[in-house]
């Protein structure tokens, strides 16, 4: 097992990149991973760390900035480290691709790269939101904010596929994002979608309402990038404005209980990135501000992927899928 | 000044609505209010509180139920609380309709007997959210799930008339909730309302991510129904779910510091209820678990709407709009 780990891509890489790996390796004994990026500096930190064998570096120095506009970026950089990190994956070099750069551009150097599986329109990332009992995996959080009923359809599937094989659900429960419970509510677009998911053998628990979200209404929750990236951003800074807010009045009245880790439920880094699903490959992205833990995270949910062989079981599923409808 | 108020509404009516009333007159000497339900019962409440002599009472025994659908039930109960008290605004008897019963049916009834405005294709639901600074109008909150770019501009007008004359926010900014901030960024309906946006005289601020709703991004945030109901939905179970996770930990932390209104900013009921824009009339609903205290707060902002001519300012501006569009 090797796992492909783009050095450049977090706020202060290469060192959360390298600390990461370093855990990663320590925690798994059959996992080599390929550091992408400038040698120099990686084998500088590396230094920190004696004894890792398991990890190698494969040198670029060019990094793909995580505001440029993805497409053109990959064509002025074409040996970045996110291109060569996918292209190392693309050829068997890898056996997965974690990045902590732009998402934009990870995306689409997976699409143009490792090319969308039969029966998938539109590869989606699935981001996991923390709730009252678990986590629920949102599909699509933010690839594309136009969706086909037959691609929030296929959304469900890869979900549902992702979080049996690499959470670990056994019959994971699919919900539609909605404004009510009743079939027939919602967008014209979301009501096929209900149909379409009813008529599945998906385990489809119906619609899902915003107020579920947080009591786990279901594992895997569908809904068109547009709302998916609203309601993540939403999230993660209402929780923590929450927090900040609560620990400022309590602190007001001289208390100052151990709040270190009171919302680590609620701490994105944790989940261990975002996977692309739906592409011929393990693809996953990871919050630009990633701690070495959150990358070590990640590297492990690939590792899963990998292991679970997560794509032949999306790329078997996709195929049928298409050949029903078809 | 005369607020026809549903007492038929709350989940514990008339509790709730007598107490609400009479916390409205003690607060505003000029203010009448005609609460609208079983006199029997009312007049029982009412005589808890004596010396009332500007809340008298029109009877009807008949509600409609928070779960019937709403246009059947209007025709069911043709002398339903909502319907008397929105007749009795459309007749001239009050200046505005005050409900927490069935927010389809007092949107239906409103439709119906008030009628939209000339230049308004669908009355919409403005929800006033809580933010870190202020409160936030989400315009379309769930009235409209499907919203041409056109729709979108005129929430977006109605939701500033309504934040200048009731919210007193002297020059309303206006954020359109999308995935990014460049302008080309989301649906291509959303693309197309913020062209009208920009090129509109409107305080314009351009788009707001979900990241910058809890800071406050702007005064009235426009988006369809579809989203504006989940983002709601969401926004109240999480808030209240992280601060109940909050609480169980402290308290296993031997700590039980004053918590009390420590959310009171999150507290829903505390906004006075969300005001249906565009008919031709103060048409306001409130939360089913509404307190005495939001009730009083629901009918200050429809006697805050009166006072302010803002259905005059609403009828001028959309008409203008038509015309000038047409």
């Amino acid at each position: 097992m090797r796992i492909a780990l783009d050095a450049m891509g977090t706020d202060h890489a290469p060192d959360s990149e390298v600390a990461g790996a370093v855990a990663a390796v320590e925690q798994h004994p059959d996992l080599n991973i390929v550091l992408v990026g400038d040698e120099a500096l990686i084998t500088g930190r590396l230094a920190r760390f004696p004894g890792h064998d398991r990890i190698t570096v494969v040198h670029t120095p060019d990094r793909i900035a995580p505001d440029e506009p993805p497409v053109s970026a990959l064509r002025r950089a074409p040996r970045s480290s996110i291109n060569l990190g996918i292209e190392l994956h693309k050829e068997g070099e890898a056996d997965a691709f974690v990045s902590a750069g732009s998402t934009g551009a990870v995306m689409a150097a997976s699409q143009l790269t490792l090319r969308a599986l039969d029966g998938v329109d539109r590869p989606t990332l699935g981001t996991p939101f923390p709730t009252a009992r678990g986590t629920t995996l949102v599909v699509d959080s933010g690839a594309n904010v136009d969706c086909k009923p037959q691609q929030l359809f296929q959304f469900a599937r890869l979900g549902a596929i992702y979080m049996h094989d690499v959470a670990g659900v056994a019959r994971p429960a699919v919900g539609l994002l909605n404004v009510g419970s009743e079939p027939l509510k919602g967008t014209e677009s979301v009501q096929a979608a209900h149909r379409l998911l009813a008529d599945s053998d998906l385990n489809f628990v119906g619609n899902v309402e915003g107020r579920d979200i947080i009591h786990h209404g279901c594992d895997v929750l569908v809904c068109d990038g547009f709302i998916g990236n609203i309601l993540l951003k939403f999230y993660e800074s209402t929780a923590s404005f929450v927090a900040d807010t609560m620990r400022s009045r309590l602190a007001e009245d001289g208390l100052d209980p151990r709040l270190d880790g009171l919302f680590s439920g609620f701490d994105y880094a944790e989940y261990g990135g975002v996977p692309l699903l739906g592409v011929n490959g393990v693809s996953i992205v990871c919050h630009g501000a990633s701690s070495p833990r959150a990358i070590k995270e990640a590297v492990g949910v690939a590792k899963r992927a990998v292991d679970s062989r997560m794509v032949s079981h999306m790329a078997r599923d996709l195929a049928a899928g298409q050949i029903g409808n078809a």
